[in-house]
């Protein structure tokens, strides 16, 4: 196995964020593409990144590679790459080798795990409501309710998307008006409530990507999804909070 | 009552100045102006701010009006508008409502708050010293004498200020030139001495104004000023430092 | 004694750089130049800093004169020294006055120490491998060893410098070929391990200057060398780490 980068940026960025919810993982290297999906340690939420081939300088595997590796020793040797570095991926010695090029050769190995726990299944989600905004629009109104609370409520309704939370005698609301840039798609309004803590962490993947999408039902898992086009997905699955009263 | 302020960096940087002293304050809200007075918990500095109804694009009172908020999560709301947002106080369902206005709409609702003590009154002070100068020079200053020691002497001389400070067997001196910038009046040489802790609080101030005004006699209360006429201004007094020795 | 710099950057980011290692230390102030030399408290690292006299405005000793002084002190004091100031040291009422000067005058006195250690003599040392090369290739290459171990190997190959660590199931490597910008010379292959937490600290010497002198033998104290010509010298000599295993 051997995949190249000619601009690490991306897989950079996308598993230092990756690594604030999840340390350990699997990652898939395949035919068509490289794959990692993850549920964080308190099952609340699942993570899951694809990267194609086609945006490899070299991708060279005999045969589909799973390796499972601590996601903190990546990030910490990635972040090491400037971007003019080519980034070449190996299996060697029993190690993951990584290497950094540019006019110096810099080298690192680290150690494959081994993982108790099976690979995750991807649910089938067929969520009511999809709103696509500007990804930096999701990080404000979070933002925003971080003032305010420990949980979000978002309202899709036909015409616009509401962003919610109410803390102790406090209350926030943001509210999204569809529009050229906004896309709202719902038959009817539909509500749910997410952890602040995990939206926080998800919405990092607008470093990846100008778009957001958002897919949701009532009290339903929250889809949230950063693409770039043959350069990568990156796709935040979220438990809801549902009130008890 | 409706406050809207087309612009809201100097409300934000004000409040967030004020709140480093003062947590739970009244506002007046009055016909000409919007004013808050109020000291630190230790009783050792005031703080009187105001902005004339002049600044704002909408200034619409029934009566005069005296909300009490805490400002720590009044700063924390006005710390997410941007430069472009359009901002809208109003007393709304027994609460202080907060808009924040441009492509999205942005309301926060914060409590009133009782407040037990009394409104204070503003001291009668004649200061015989007063010097007026660019309020980076005061900050650079009281940064300079923060190496050495707790407290700063200030001595208004006719031809020069001299700030000093004194910590364990080092001192440290900085003497400001009366000139076309410094303005210097005085009869009689007069020194004091204050605390440094509160003066590092007060000198933020630099922030809303190019100029500061200091005034004091010895051994005597500071006045520290900053204002941008028709817009607002922050004062400060400070009680003085007196050695028993 | 009167010293005057016209520009204190070097010595300010020098005095920084020093007191990383060295807390309380004797300066020399000598006919031609002044110099510090130092122990750090461990006993593992000596620092030799020199700067001559001719890169002084005014330089005026009647006599060889030693003060010795905290080196913390010194540093906030130069810290709040502006490109733009004049900087005098002088003796004066048995303290070292620090005159920051530009449109107001700023003035520092620091108490001078009784140190009781005996000056420090730097040891003759004949390294068989020298390396010449840009102070950030060393920067970037001990950030690199920094994510994987404690300590750095340096190898000295005719054509090449290759700098490695290994941890706990991680290695990393970066190798630096000879070439017109990287100069080496070595008759035999040299190797010997160092702490990385010192080497941190001495490669800060890169902001002195551009370019860096590495030398060591196997198993021997390393020099590390800034030297900006009739400007400075900053030199650094580290014990090696020796295994026992």
């Amino acid at each position: 196995m051997k995949l190249t980068l000619a601009e690490p940026r991306l897989l950079k960025d996308s598993i230092s964020i990756i690594s604030d919810l999840v340390t350990e993982t699997r990652i898939r290297i395949l035919k068509d593409y490289v794959e990692l999906v993850a549920m964080d340690p308190a099952n609340v939420a699942m993570v899951i990144f694809k990267m194609p081939s086609s945006c490899f300088a070299e991708y060279e595997i005999k045969e589909d590679t799973v390796i499972a590796i601590n996601l903190n020793n990546l990030k910490q040797v990635l972040r090491r790459a400037k971007p003019s570095d080519v980034l070449t991926l190996e299996k060697a010695e029993g190690k993951l080798k990584i290497t950094l090029k540019e006019k110096t050769v810099r080298t690192f190995f680290l150690p494959l795990i081994d993982l108790e726990e099976r690979a995750q299944k991807i649910p089938q989600l067929t969520a009511k409501a999809t709103i696509e905004f500007q990804s930096t629009m999701l990080n404000d109104a979070i933002d925003d309710m971080d003032i305010v609370g420990e949980s979000v409520s978002f309202l899709a309704q036909k015409d616009k998307l509401v962003i919610s939370a109410s803390g102790d005698l406090t209350k926030a609301e943001v509210v999204i008006l569809k529009d050229d840039s906004v896309k709202i798609t719902t038959e009817t309004d539909q509500k749910s409530k997410y952890s602040i803590e995990y939206l926080k962490k998800m919405m990092q993947g607008s470093k990846l990507a100008s778009k957001a999408t958002l897919k949701f039902s009532n009290d339903y898992p929250l889809t949230l999804e950063y693409k770039e086009t043959d350069k990568l997905s990156l796709t935040f699955i979220l438990a809801p909070r549902v009130d008890n009263d």
